[in-house]
């Protein structure tokens, strides 16, 4: 497969004349695909019913016209004014009770029959024009599904169906009282309909409760997006993709994109890294204008995995953006730098966000590949080095990983209802997993919580996995490589109860955590062998202990395939502990600098530097926000 | 007395056949009280007005046959989801206007009267049924009263019934208005039923307005209280507690008290230290396993004084808690220490919280004396090691401390409602001076502050104390032993106005507060003797003055019966003042090291290392975590 | 024109008695004016309609008796709580869509028709009494417009009124759905009674959504202050003033000041350095007792500027506050100090509040020339001697300041609402560069942002005008001083979209900005001259670069009258560049040490020390918080 490069686009915001030459110029650069629509139904319906094709089918026309792809988006993110005066109550609730109003965008929820019913309307119209469309050749649904926190809603329209969720789930008030536990506190129902949301209780809601709520959310987002497909499916056979945001785990990614062909995410490297990593001042400073050196990287691999297999980045940072707390500009290089990260993990696609940058509303400072004068920004010269240096260049092979690490967003919903310790947030402990890995110069795959097969990989990583699935379990039942499990895994029933034996319980590995502590970041436990816990430790009763506490706990249990860590291992205990465990299996490590990275691809191995300055590794001197490529 | 050993158990959450068990082992465990019954409406009366009593009935049996002691709570802390369908208007609601729902626990308004006749419902069907029972040795009313900041609630049933308080104080709108000085801002009020609750104004409100809706908030607490003990004791002459929680001062626990038999209070060091403690990191640190070492015996002596003498830990840690921001394990030895601690200041009994761990619902990461499965953990054979111990020990005696400091809920909502400068907190402030006399070997009693006789203590404290009672100012009169009165005390009138004459106003002493000043951390004032005033000070004209700032203000005033402390001192001048005035009295005191503690009870002192290492005092080195005591 | 010396009293607050005491005594003290009656509403109309004139007769009678002039100010902003009960929703909304209740003060919303009849009724009736009084000699409006937060209302009353302007300004939605460039996200209006207030948006609103709201709120603040005034001169010839407070920047005092005859403002240094500076916790505690060294001083030219020259201190800060986070007591000195400042800088009167401490309701903490026990507090004495100087002295004569700073309310709005990097502040950007002016020892000229007339002033500074106005460009072509404009100066339309051409767009200046960044603090930006630019800079395509930054970029751009600066410079930065400006047009500079100030006033210059500790410079020792003078 040949890989591509695109950008987003807004017909609707330019002079309809100025559309052919902004074509012309995307062919020549060597663009394929150009998202459009998504924002747009204002445009599409301008009152209730009155459609206005015309101007879109002028865009597809033009745009296909000289020779690029159209990308169609569903418009459902935006619903139009009138849209909220029809149905008042679609507006999705905060956690404090107020409505989420109009005059931004994503202000549905998700829970609203009506709403549904107005988004299946819209798409339907859309997919029977466009679905034939030669020039449409990819769909993506709505945008940025729980971005800006709109995944969980405390409308009524929420409680109706949440309600309606639970009676299906339980069957009866009893079951769900008994799984709840609900005697604790004479929390008991006696009907579905007494139940409420579980936001403004006195102290915490029970956490059972909470994971209901939030298992329901995430198939509300789920169901959602299938009504989509399901109507698109029916006129086209393009493929539909959905651009998921970073870091957002609020609903299960694999469960959505079980629908879908192609996952997309968009990709916002120095915004993420000011707005959403718990790293040290020093390293933001360090990578302020590169990004982290992990964290797209991280996405890549769990959005090929949502893909299974197939995926893009729908929207791709060029520039400085509007939204985070600080807006750096990218170092030169990095716009390209950040494309072949992406193509190096696997990406079909890169699209750049968005073409020119708009004078006007919330984003005017958000940059584009264009200025808002049209002369070329920074971004749009290192977009063109990409497409040569794509047309140049064989394809990019798939790399078969020799190390997997699961994925669960379930487990992030329950370590946010029961963190126990301020610090303890999944992503963040699987990302600290990602990060050795790759700081070994390890590829690593991404695996979804219920896969029932780890044959491919000698090393498998599960930290932090609330409740094991059967399969996983299935799995790890004479597995022949290495799984190291834990912390914090298979803690939990799927009620929600702390499991009886205790856990973790795994096939043949005789370890009990007795209890657990969090930690105060200053309150590390160091290890016999070097390195600390940090964050969270458990104490275990266990056979056989590979490492030990200093103040004589089992760190590391069991000598076979299956290995339990009883703690968050700080940066040298993890190195240590992965290094060890990959020399056991024959996997080869390096020890890279800081900011440089590598990822192979067939045959091929890439690095990039993510520094602000050279780096020389291996007798190889990559200069600053580079990207360097050699065949192993 | 003997002193005894208890447990809190929830027969509810377990199968019937189970509880024999439990209680054998119990009672083999040396416990001698079960606390039960505290959250269970819902199991009592599953609907409105039909009482299942048959399982309760049949726990009680069971525990008592085993030799147990039970103590009853009332359920009213936990009212069951058909009691909110009856009386919606019930919720409290917080000072943002938000009902706070249902789902947890406390989520009841101590105002709505209809809710109060549920209450006396459910007390008088409790009361006669297991008020004759023999083995219902005690009750305890509802649970944690004020807990979840639920002390103020800013619904209509509190908007009405603190009209008619007002009302009834102030017999007249006018009378009101002088005595707020309504005057100020035109706040001035035609009619009672005119004013509001003091939440959501544009500024603050008249701080005369905040303070009498505190007064009467805990007002209600105490009416609430009284409802319940007033019929229970219809039925049994069984002793009545309720369990306080630490750090709680928004209502009169003197005055709740005065309707109880007994004091109680939850202890959970680990978790107060993480959560509700103005300490340096590195001394949350270094007691992160152990516990502050004088939060704990600061209140054991709040709660002996609330008792009048007979006090309990209803509530004891036994291991990490699920609530804190961290929630480490406790050092082994701390759940015996915890325990000595409170009876060298002399608890009746002492009640660990769990029996069992909870798997399921909101506290199921708290641990109790047993794993979830029933596996002995590490407070189990600590709370077995206290029951030996106490078995082979004479009983603990009563002890006169020399010294004594003033307590008064009213001041801690005064220097909230006016704390003038961002740091100055009331309990802060005493507990600021309890930890100083208590690191010169002190042992301490608090008194009320309506204290009329001082005569047993050679020393008393009364910072911070805003309006000095007739009663203690009528003892301070003619007081032979060293009153050290000050900073901000008699500084406010009944009707919270500032005194003119200026304050203090202490009878014979020359000292007038002309003005004072809050400071921010980084300024300190500087004794000329040594230490500091931080946070806050008063300029005084004074005719004595025994000791001056460095830029010339008297700082500690007179020389007699009574001296006024003219700023908040640091530790440093905190103990030299301390030691001065002991001196002058013949008080011994010792000068210990960190984390170690003492306590005389009768003719033994016990002493209690909180450190992680063990420490040599003395001649005699005492374990980390240890408890020892000798003969005087 | 002689300067004077004021107070604030409040006669409603004292028995009748002792009201001439108090005059004699301030009349003795040297004292000319005496405000009254600004929170009085409820004594002059106890009941609706029910007007009681008498004690306010008497009061002004028994002031003017002892020689004293009243200031008498309209009592709207403490409408009483009958007002209330007649119109429940004139109460304001703040952003979370709460009311704003009674009890305390500016309980209102400006855009309440009603509320604005009842305060023209008031304002009628008290005008129609008073004006011809021969005591009463000035007038005040209302009372700090804007203080608390009450600038901007979410109410019903806002959203109509808002929903008027916006009809009144676009005249047809379309037009409005263009400027704001609604097509972004769907968010085009039919009508405009769709459109909401911008708050409560999922994400954030279209910026030039929240502009014309502020633009709106701004114009309300105006249109009720004429109400007033129209009503006012209707009755008398005395001037009338409104009392601003300390940085506030919510509505155009400019425009609100055109409607008045003096400006005066409410200075409390100490509160505000602890409340509302953005310094180093070093320079916090440096001035902690004196105030910043130069945030009264930018006031005072800001409200000289916006009085047309015209201007007063209507409450002057005379010892320690009681609404700051830390409230410590003044130096001695400060008091005369900060009222010689004032006049240095022009005022004709300074007025300190209050006159007696309060010993009830919210202020009972504030101090005033004299304690609540009658006796003169320390700021007494320091005005008694500030008069004595004022009648040995000749006038004040007023400055021509070399230099001019461009002050634009506007713009403190234009970049609150879209500041693209979290430090980005208006006020915070140009008090930076009036500090900057301030630290060589220049006098200063603070211009309205239609300033059309320059060339009074060899150097003008226009940092961060989000828009140049017709007049101020018209003034800059052609100017023959030197103009500093930028850094993010002329970089919106009025519409609040990106020109294109891009920024800055000055007349003869080829200067593009190519793009921009936000900074984190530690991410400097270094010029290769020395300094650095912090926060925030720009990338620019220019022809004639003056300075570079070391990474490449032009830093400053122009050689002639025109200059751009491309970031926020650092002190370092700021201070070389504009040493080197006055150096190029002849304007002589100081290097003022820190805490020293000057101020020139005609032929003479004052020197202010804001030190704890004496200064000396040019041969010249200035005790702390001293004040000197010397003929030039």
């Amino acid at each position: 497969m040949k890989r591509t490069l695109g950008v987003c686009y807004y017909p609707e915001h330019w002079p309809e004349p100025q559309w052919a030459t902004d074509a012309t110029r995307m062919a020549d650069l060597g663009l394929t695909w150009v998202r459009i629509g998504e924002f747009a139904w204002q445009r599409m319906e301008p009152e209730p019913g009155r459609m206005d094709w015309g101007w879109l089918d002028r865009a597809i026309e033009t745009l296909g016209a000289a020779g690029l792809k159209v990308v169609l988006g569903t418009p459902t993110a935006t619903p139009p004014r009138w849209m909220v005066t029809k149905h008042p109550d679609m507006l999705a609730m905060d956690a404090q009770g107020r409505p989420r109003g109009f005059g931004s965008r994503r202000h549905y929820c998700f829970s609203h029959r009506p709403y549904r019913a107005e988004c299946a309307r819209i798409v339907g119209l859309m997919a029977e024009r466009y679905g034939p469309n030669p020039h449409v050749a990819a769909w993506q649904t709505d945008n940025e599904y729980g971005c800006h926190d709109t995944t969980l809603s405390y409308s009524d329209a929420a409680l109706g169906a949440f309600r309606d969720w639970l009676a299906q789930k339980y069957q009866s008030p009893d079951a769900l009282n008994r799984a709840w536990g609900n005697v604790f506190w004479s929390m008991d129902y006696a009907g579905f309909d007494e139940i409420g949301l579980p936001n403004l209780t006195v102290t915490e809601a029970n956490p059972a409760h909470v994971m209901d709520f939030r298992r329901f959310a995430s198939d509300e987002v789920a169901g959602f997006n299938r009504l989509q497909t399901d109507i698109i499916r029916r006129h086209t056979d393009a493929p539909i993709a959905h651009n998921y945001m970073g870091r957002i785990t609020e609903f299960d990614h694999f469960a959505t994109g079980a629908d879908l062909d192609i996952a997309s995410w968009d990709s916002y490297p120095l915004g993420f890294l000011s707005d959403r990593l718990e790293v040290t001042p020093e390293h933001k400073r360090h990578f302020a204008r590169q990004g982290d050196p992990d964290f797209q990287a991280f996405h890549h691999d769990i959005y090929r995995a949502v893909g299974r297999g197939r995926w893009w980045i729908m929207e791709q940072q060029p520039g400085p953006v509007n939204w985070a707390p600080y807006n750096p500009d990218p170092l030169p290089g990095m716009a390209r730098l950040w494309a072949w990260e992406a193509f190096a993990h696997g990406a079909e696609a890169v699209c750049y966000f968005r073409w020119r940058q708009a004078p006007f509303a919330q984003e005017q400072m958000h940059a584009g590949l264009l200025r808002s004068d049209s002369v070329a920004a920074p971004a749009h010269d290192q977009a063109g080095q990409v497409a040569r240096e794509l047309a140049a260049m064989p394809d990019v092979e798939p790399t078969a990983a020799p190390v997997a690490l699961v994925f669960d967003y379930a487990s992030a919903w329950a370590w946010q209802t029961q963190p126990q310790g301020r610090d303890f947030d999944y992503f963040r402990l699987v990302f600290h997993f990602y990060r050795g890995l790759r700081a070994l110069g390890l590829s690593v795959d991404i695996l979804p919580p219920d896969t029932a097969d780890l044959s491919a990989y000698r090393l498998v990583l599960a930290p932090g996995v609330a409740t094991l699935s059967p399969a996983l379990l299935g799995a790890l039942t004479g597995y022949t490589g290495t799984a190291l499990i834990g912390p914090r895994s298979n803690a939990k029933t799927a009620d929600f109860a702390t499991p009886v034996p205790l856990p973790p319980n795994l096939p043949g590995l005789a370890c009990t955590v007795a209890r657990v502590e969090s930690l105060p970041p200053d309150l590390p436990v160091p290890l016999a062998q070097g390195g600390n816990f940090l964050h969270w430790r458990e104490k275990c009763e266990a056979a056989e202990v590979a490492e030990a506490t200093t103040d004589g706990w089992p760190a590391l249990v069991g000598q076979g395939a299956l290995r339990y860590l009883a703690g968050w291992p700080d940066e040298e205990a993890l190195a240590r502990i992965l290094r060890g465990l990959c020399a056991e299996r024959g996997i080869a490590t390096l020890d890279l600098p800081q900011g440089l990275r590598c990822r192979d691809s067939g045959a091929r191995r890439f690095w990039f530097n993510y520094n602000p300055d050279p780096v020389t590794h291996a007798g190889v001197t990559i200069p600053a926000a580079g990207v360097h490529w050699q065949e192993l």
